[in-house]
């Protein structure tokens, strides 16, 4: 007996590094091998930060069930809210009259040097938009000296799919949380081909976003004025993700839903015949026209859930094409950043990896409510625009409960049995699980002027995770 | 040795009779159960017929091989159809001057004594409002009497749905098969609640039957002659199927698509303002408006399919209400009839399955081309209404394989990894599997006047199959 561990059969189990696992099956030893790794990915002061604010049940005074106590509040107020269109402002500048020469845009708040290329076209093209400049060079040279502003959407309660980029002239979805009375804001859906969102500044987008000005704005502004109350937003998202989209990079249905909701509001007014034919055409044919919506009612679900003292929740994931930044709901207005990764997905032809910028667009508040990656496994259609197989997508949403604080009722996942979805990103899940949220998204060309090569999916960057998670521990003492 | 098999422990394959088994398990054996059932089910006869029919690669002259080579025609038939609304006739006696007082119902012919209750509902609501009749007691003799004609839907190229009554000043539906020029009929959605389809014939069901003659069929018309060539149907209900339907039970996207459609030719029309907005309001709030044209892009379908010598696909499968039909390419306009089963489903509150009434409609025309039931795997949140897992709805898509000749590429299923659904029923894989085509459908009440009282799923009868293999190997002289 006292040689049997030399002599017999060795069962082990391996926990951690898997390298270990294989000097004993290399030696015809069994071994289960368990996927293990310490929290804060082996830093010593980040997993003691994690481990002072860790889940406890025992002791409501622990600064862990204050955590927990806090986030259960956070998302009941992601759960209550009620997001309504209820109105569209025809320009961003009636909205906030200090604008004057501002630009917003996706993401943490970043100086122009530093911007990516798409987030630099989408500016130059906003410039010529807003007349500012005559040509591409010298509104390139006003971006560089300073005379223009530029700002985070986030920080006007707003957001922009992509480079985000909101100039004065632009017109904006209103959406108001019913349930707290908080307001987000958006831009409008440029439809698919070259359009400033994803880097491209040529006559034909600057034409489209002067329509959107001119006709998609004020017609639908009419139709939305003309329904009592505005349009339910999050009905239409819930439903949608019974019909094969995950409300991010799929909005086929959403769209769908939002068209028959504004056809006859639309056609009852007494707007423009020919407007009316262009607005209705136009979303008919944007498949991804809802997605802006999605936003704004994410933004505005989220707002609400903002600000809770000792809150884990994430209430906002935005990337800048440079960064990917988070806010914390018990952390304030601070962003957590940490440099972006690529998306992996399809590409257009002619394109590929080399060519992509770094993830980009604050639609990740999408993610953020526990749409889009979240809920992937209500979009099988999707893996045929991001790759990957149906089994894949299903698992992504599986895997996104582990580092959640619940299952939003409102948000049913049919391939999980109805389940809802994913809902309230828990940073210090994030942090003892290494699971990083996972987003789908559009990939654009990293040089300006290009536009969408292709569409993908990303994982957020541990680095604001962790940064969050030691900046909680530290509000609480712990760390 | 010798004595082995009595002092050992018996492994046994149990082939057929369950009960078998357990005389091996309950003794300790080990026994693995084949679930194997002579084809035919226990008929030797007709095991014997679809014997002599069966696939037969070796032989090209064999009655097996001939059976394939007509199939993979029709096959290729339905997968090459174009199914276009091209027109809507504004009364059915338009398209059928001959029509005199006849009525069209769903199924197999079926004298006035033996027809189930919702469909003699529907008929004494059909006279009130051809206004034949001023009373339901009056009605109701002149349908007993024989001076009102009956006559199948089918027979008349076109289907309805649940009792599929048509009467002369109905609309229709006129679909094209653009691919070989045949034309199918349906008549109009009612709606929801109270319905002529379910047997109700209240004043409210006839005033609704005269807004569909008065507004919609006009309104429609003028919209679909404003398109060139008309709709094509078949990309409608392959996005629906990317989209949560499967086009029989569930036509949510399905509908939207139609709606988005018609939507701009429709308010571009001269057609008065007020039915523009009633036509748009009442499609875009019946979630199964598009079941009758689902229906009629199917009929347009198998109808190019039918007729091919020889072949052993299932062209229509229609219920009455009392039986189920079928009609075989190869077979000619004969229907091979068996009592339908009752569906298994979820009542609406205060309803059994007491109160329902057997298998009714000819919208099993959409599981004959691929949908419906062969497409569960399309629509997880179908389970909802109709009952069930998402798995089992899976399974049922998984389950139809066996007994159809192919895949169709235009119908992807993503939860089948974007498999094509399973298309062209073989009268003989069903003899010979056992396994009968899953229906999904409505419900109605055995009563007339009383309307739907649930949804669910059924099979059809093996009576149908085993009928018309027997007659198919007749036609070969195997039988």
């Amino acid at each position: 007996m006292a040689n049997s561990l030399l002599n017999d059969k060795i069962s082990v189990v391996n926990v951690g590094v898997e390298g270990f696992l294989h000097s004993v099956t290399d030696h015809g030893g069994a071994a289960l091998h368990l996927d293990w790794r310490p929290a804060g990915d082996g830093d010593p002061a980040l997993s003691w930060a994690v481990a002072g604010i860790a889940a406890d049940a025992d002791d409501a005074d622990a600064p862990g069930a204050r955590v927990d106590a806090a986030n259960a509040r956070a998302a009941q107020q992601m759960i209550l809210a009620q997001p309504m269109l209820v109105d569209i402002a025809l320009h961003a500048r009636d909205v906030w009259p200090e604008m004057g020469r501002t630009l917003l845009h996706a993401g943490a708040p970043v100086a122009w040097e530093r911007m990516c290329g798409p987030m630099q076209g989408a500016m130059i093209g906003a410039l010529l938009y807003e007349g500012w400049a005559k040509s591409a060079d010298t509104a390139r040279a006003m971006l560089a000296s300073g005379e223009i502003a530029f700002a985070s959407c986030h920080d006007w309660q707003a957001v922009g799919p992509m480079s985000g980029i909101i100039s004065p002239s632009m017109p904006l979805f209103v959406v108001r949380n019913a349930t707290d009375g908080n307001v987000a804001y958006t831009n409008m859906s440029e439809g698919i081909g070259r359009v400033l969102r994803f880097g491209a500044n040529s006559e034909e987008v600057l034409d489209r976003l002067r329509w959107i000005e001119r006709v998609l704005a004020p017609g639908l502004k009419v139709a939305v004025n003309a329904i009592d109350g505005g349009i339910e937003l999050k009905p239409i998202q819930s439903q949608a993700l019974l019909m094969g989209d995950e409300v991010h990079s799929r909005n086929s249905a959403a769209t769908l839903l939002f068209f028959a909701a504004i056809a006859v509001p639309l056609i009852e007014s007494d707007f423009d015949r020919a407007g009316v034919r262009e607005i209705l055409n136009f979303v008919g044919n944007t498949s991804q026209f809802f997605l802006n919506l999605s936003m704004a009612s994410c933004k505005a679900t989220m707002d609400a859930a903002h600000g809770i003292e000792g809150s884990s929740i994430v209430t906002a994931m935005a990337r800048n094409g440079v960064t990917t930044a988070i806010r914390v709901s018990g952390l304030g207005a601070r962003w957590f950043e940490a440099p972006s990764d690529k998306p992996v997905g399809l590409y257009f032809p002619g394109f590929s990896g080399d060519d992509a910028n770094s993830d980009l667009g604050d639609s990740a508040i999408t993610e953020t409510t526990g749409f889009g990656g979240f809920s992937l496994a209500a979009s099988p259609a999707l893996v045929q625009l991001v790759g990957g197989t149906v089994t894949e997508a299903v698992s992504y949403s599986q895997e996104m409960y582990d580092i959640t604080h619940t299952r939003n009722p409102a948000m049913s996942l049919p391939l999980l049995d109805f389940l809802g979805a994913p809902t309230g990103i828990d940073i210090r899940r994030v942090v003892e699980t290494g699971i990083r949220p996972v987003i789908t998204t559009g990939i654009a060309h990293r040089e300006a002027g290009v536009g969408q090569i292709g569409a993908g999916i990303v994982r957020a960057p541990m680095g604001c995770f962790s940064a969050a998670a030691m900046a909680l521990a530290q509000s609480y003492g712990v760390a």
